[in-house]
């Protein structure tokens, strides 16, 4: 099941995939906000994201499952990463 | 100074304003991340935003006067609620 993927910069805290970035500014950080956003909606599953001005943080859990990470999550982790590679 | 001024909707916690609003649904969520961060670029002043599908908190303070709350905070919560009235 592949439940227990590494996916690169993300790190397991809570029962939950979390990744923080740092961005060159603001302008920056909210591009990728956005980006996550579309993703997320094409995907039909959300991260909680935090960001204060060029630091933003994702956390990723299936709250339909009772919040544990599933492949739903790992698979939005490495779609999240191939938009990394692109964005910085 | 104003520095008690009520701004409708802010709770004052921790040296900060804090908003927490609920959305439609993450589209409309994602539509006034994006407002609010055009006009703190604009403002030169951003607070920390937190969004989880549906919510958004948003938490106003002054870094660089050592985290109190000050009237850049106050002026960006009013144009921040502007941006509500339109948007909900």
């Amino acid at each position: 099941m592949g439940l227990d993927r590494i996916i690169n910069g993300w790190k397991k805290e809570n029962n939950a995939l979390v990744l923080t970035e740092r961005f060159e500014d603001f302008n920056e950080a909210l591009a990728f906000i956005v980006r996550v956003g579309l993703l997320a909606e094409q995907s039909n599953h959300h991260p909680t994201i935090t960001n204060t001005y060029n630091e933003v943080s994702l956390m990723l859990t299936t709250h339909d499952q009772g919040n544990v990470i599933t492949e739903k999550d790992y698979d939005l982790a490495e779609k999240i990463n191939a938009i990394l590679t692109i964005a910085k």
